[in-house]
C-alpha cells in the first residue's frame, strides 16, 4: 500500500474527508509530515447545504467536489478512497476493506455521524435521513414522485396522503427541509401541474421537544415556527413519533396518512469508539481528552461529529461544520507543536461564532450570542455566509447563480427524479 | 384519469418528450386540440451531451429538464409520468402501468430507442451502454472508480486491467467517449493521483466496420481516426468483438484485459411496433407510411428513433434530434391540416442540415453537405449549435459557464462517484 511506503518523515493518518479531516490536512501545509488522507467517498461533501438537493434547488455537483482533486497540489498528500474496517492501537495501523492495512505515526479520526433511529431502524426504509449525496437524492426522487403521482390518482384519500409531508425533527435540518417543501409546493410547482392544486400540499413537522430548533435562544425559536405557520407548515410540537410505516407516522395516538416521511430527528456517530475499544457517549462519541487525544494514545485525534467534546463552559460542542474546522486547526496545530518537541500543548478551546437557520425565502434566524438576527437581513447573512465557506471559486459563482435564478424566478434547476423507479419506495 | 376527461376537444396523446414528442407539442400550440403528453421519465434529456455527463464534465441538471415545467404555460397540455404498456388501434387507447387506460383521437407514438447487444444481452452487466442519466452516471462511476481502485492497486496486470478503457461502436457516441476518456486521463486527472500515471491509461476504441464514423464522409473518418490516435486513443477498426466479461474482452481472437468497457455498438427501438402489432425493420423500428403514420390508421403517428423512415433519396433517416424534430414538426402540421379538413397531406420529407462529431478539445468534424469542416473551427461550430440549441436560457448560460471553465481550466466539475459502492461492477 502507499501508505507503508518506507520513509522516515512522520506518517500522519487522516481518516475522513470532512470538514474536520479537510481541515487538519490543509493545516499541515508545510509541516514536516507526509499525510494519507482515506474516505469510503470520492468527495468531500458540504453538508449544509445538502437539504437544497433534496429539495431540488442545488444540484449534487454543486455542494460536492472530489477529496483528491482539493488536494492535488499537495505532492505530501496521498488520498485513498477506502473504508476503515478497524484500528490496531499497537501496532498503530488502521485496517481497510480490501484487507490491507495503512500504519500511522499520529491518527486524526474525523469520522463523521449517520442518522440513527433510537433503536427503530426498522423505520429507515419509509423515513429516510439525510447525510449523503444519494441520501439526498433519494429524498428528491421520493417529494417529486409523490406529487406526480397525485396527479394520477383519481382516489381522495390516496391522493391527499400523497400530498403529505412528514419531517421528523425540528432542529435546523428539520425546520430548513419544512421550509423548503412548502416553498417548493407553493412557489415552484403550483403552474406545472393539471389535477392538484400543489399549494394545498400539507407540511408536518413533528418535534419531540418542546419547540422549533431547541438549541436556539426561545424568541428566535418562536419566531422560526411562526414563519414556518406563515408558509403553511403545521408544526407539531411535544410529539413523539410512536411508528413510522409505509403509509405514515403514529404520534400523539393518531395516524397521519403520508407517502414521504424524512427523518432529521438525531445523529449517531461513526464506529470510531467500537475500532479504539475506549469510552463512548449514548450518541456513540468518543470520549477526548481536552486535547482532543485518547485516553492513554496521545498519537490518536479524534474530532468532528465522532468526538464528544466540551466548550469551555462545560456544555457540549454542537455538531457543525465550523467546530469540526476549528478542531482540524487545533489538531494540526498541535501535530506541528509535538513535532518540534513542545509539550504539553495546551487543550481545545471551541469559540462559538453563531448559530443559523434558514426558514424560507427572506426567513432565517441567526444568533451570533451578541446580537440576534432574523428574517430578510438574517437570510441574506446566512446566503453570503455560505457563498463565502464553499469551496472553490467556481462553486461559489455557481451556486450564487443558481440562488439568484431560485430567488428572482422561483424555479428550481434540479428537479430530476433519478436513481430509482415511480414505483419503489 | 386526467386524459379520459369528458371533453369534445379532439385529444392527441403524445407518448414520450423526447426531441420528437416534444416538437409535436411546441408545434401544436393555439391549434384545436387538447394533449396528453405520457413520459416514464420526468424529464427531458438532452441526449446528444449525456457523453459529456459520463465523461464527467457536465451535471445531470445541466442537459435535463421536467417535462411539465417545460409545458407548465400550456394549460391545455396535462403531463403524466406514466409508462405506456400498449395500444389499443380499435379502441383508441393506450394502457398505462397502473392499469389505466388513456383514450386519444390522435397518437402520436415517440418513444425513442435503447441501446441493443444484438442477441447477446448477457454483456450488458459488463458493457453498460449510454441512454439515460442513470447509465450516464454509472459509467462515470466506474471510470472514476477505476482510477480510484489503480492509485491502491499494487499488483501490475491487475491495475493494467484498471487503466483499460475499452468502447465498442465507433459511430459518433463512441467517438466522443473516447475522445473524452482520454482527456480526462491526460488533462485532468494527472496531477490528482500519486501511485499511478493517469497519461499511460489506454482508451481502446473497437469497431467491426472499416472505419471510425461510418455514416460520414470518408475524409472527416479518417481525420476523426488520427484525432483520436493523437489523444492516445488506440483505434481497432474491422473488429468485432466476440465476448465480454468481468475482466475484460474478446476480439480478434485474442482477450484484452479491461475494467471498464462502453457499449456504444447499436440500438433497438422502443417496443412500439409490438403495441401497435404492424411491421417492423430489424432494429424494431415501425415502417410508416409517407405521412409518418400506421398502414390503416390514419390516426396513429409513429415518429423519431422508433420509425423506419426514408429521406427523398430513399436513404434511412438517421437517430438524431434533428430529424425527430422535423418529424415532430411535420406531425403537428398535418394534425392541423386534417382538423381543418384538409387531406391528403404531402409526405414528409427529410432535409439533412448536417452530420457533428466531436472529438475532444478544439478537435470536431461537420459535415454540411456542401462543405465539410474539422478541427477547431468545427468544434467552435459544434458547441455554439449544442448552446444554441439547449432547451432554456439558464441551462444555455450554465453549460456555457462550465465549458468555459473545462476549457480554460482542464478540470471537469461533476466528477462524483455516488449511487454505487466501489465494490460493484
Amino acid at each position: 500500500m502507499p501508505g507503508d511506503t518506507v520513509s522516515d518523515m512522520h506518517h500522519v493518518v487522516v481518516v475522513g474527508a470532512g470538514f474536520g479531516g479537510l481541515e487538519t490536512t490543509y493545516r499541515l501545509a508545510g509541516a514536516p509530515v507526509r499525510i494519507t488522507v482515506i474516505d469510503r467517498r470520492n468527495h468531500h461533501l458540504f453538508q449544509p447545504l445538502l437539504y437544497q438537493v433534496a429539495t431540488a434547488s442545488l444540484a449534487t455537483s454543486e455542494i460536492a467536489w472530489p477529496i483528491r482533486h482539493l488536494l492535488r497540489r499537495r505532492s505530501e498528500v496521498t488520498t485513498l478512497l477506502a473504508t476503515v474496517e478497524g484500528v490496531d492501537k499497537q501496532a498503530r495501523c488502521v485496517f481497510l476493506d480490501d484487507g490491507s492495512t495503512v500504519s500511522y505515526d499520529t491518527l486524526v479520526l474525523a469520522t463523521g455521524a449517520r442518522h440513527a433511529y433510537f433503536g427503530h431502524d426498522d423505520w429507515e426504509p419509509f423515513a429516510p435521513g439525510l447525510k449523503t449525496l444519494e441520501d439526498a437524492t433519494t429524498i428528491r426522487r421520493r417529494i417529486l414522485t409523490a406529487f406526480e403521482q397525485a396527479e394520477r390518482e383519481k382516489d381522495q384519500a390516496r391522493r391527499a396522503a400523497l400530498l403529505t409531508f412528514v419531517i421528523i425533527g425540528a432542529g435546523p435540518t428539520g425546520v430548513e427541509l419544512a421550509g423548503a417543501i412548502a416553498e417548493l409546493a407553493r412557489s415552484t410547482l403550483p403552474k406545472d401541474f393539471r389535477n392538484i392544486d400543489t399549494r394545498k400540499a400539507r407540511v408536518v413537522l413533528i418535534e419531540a421537544g418542546p419547540r422549533v430548533l431547541g438549541g436556539y435562544p426561545q424568541q428566535l425559536s418562536i419566531y422560526a415556527q411562526k414563519s414556518l405557520e406563515r408558509l403553511g407548515v403545521e408544526v407539531e410540537l411535544g410529539q413523539p413519533v410512536s411508528d413510522c410505516t409505509a403509509d405514515g407516522v403514529v404520534y400523539a395516538g393518531r395516524k397521519l396518512a403520508a407517502s414521504t416521511i424524512i427523518w432529521a430527528a438525531g445523529v449517531q456517530a461513526s464506529p470510531a469508539a467500537i475500532w479504539l475499544d475506549v469510552a463512548s457517549d449514548r450518541a456513540g462519541r468518543v470520549k477526548v481528552e481536552p486535547d482532543l487525544t485518547v485516553a492513554g494514545h496521545p498519537e490518536i485525534f479524534v474530532i468532528g461529529d465522532t468526538a464528544a467534546v466540551a466548550d469551555p463552559d462545560g456544555n457540549p460542542v454542537p455538531g457543525i461544520a465550523p467546530a469540526a474546522k476549528q478542531q482540524g486547526q487545533y489538531v494540526a496545530g498541535a501535530i506541528r507543536a509535538r513535532l518540534r518537541g513542545e509539550r504539553p500543548i495546551s487543550p481545545f478551546r471551541y469559540k462559538h461564532a453563531g448559530s443559523l437557520a434558514t426558514i424560507g425565502k427572506r426567513l432565517a434566524v441567526i444568533d451570533f450570542g451578541w446580537i440576534r438576527l432574523r428574517g430578510a437581513i438574517a437570510w441574506w447573512i446566512w446566503g453570503l455566509a455560505h457563498i463565502y465557506f464553499l469551496i472553490g471559486v467556481r462553486n461559489r459563482l455557481s451556486v450564487a447563480l443558481t440562488w439568484l435564478w431560485t430567488y428572482t424566478r422561483d424555479q428550481r434547476s434540479s428537479r430530476l427524479i433519478t436513481q430509482g423507479k415511480v414505483a419503489d419506495k
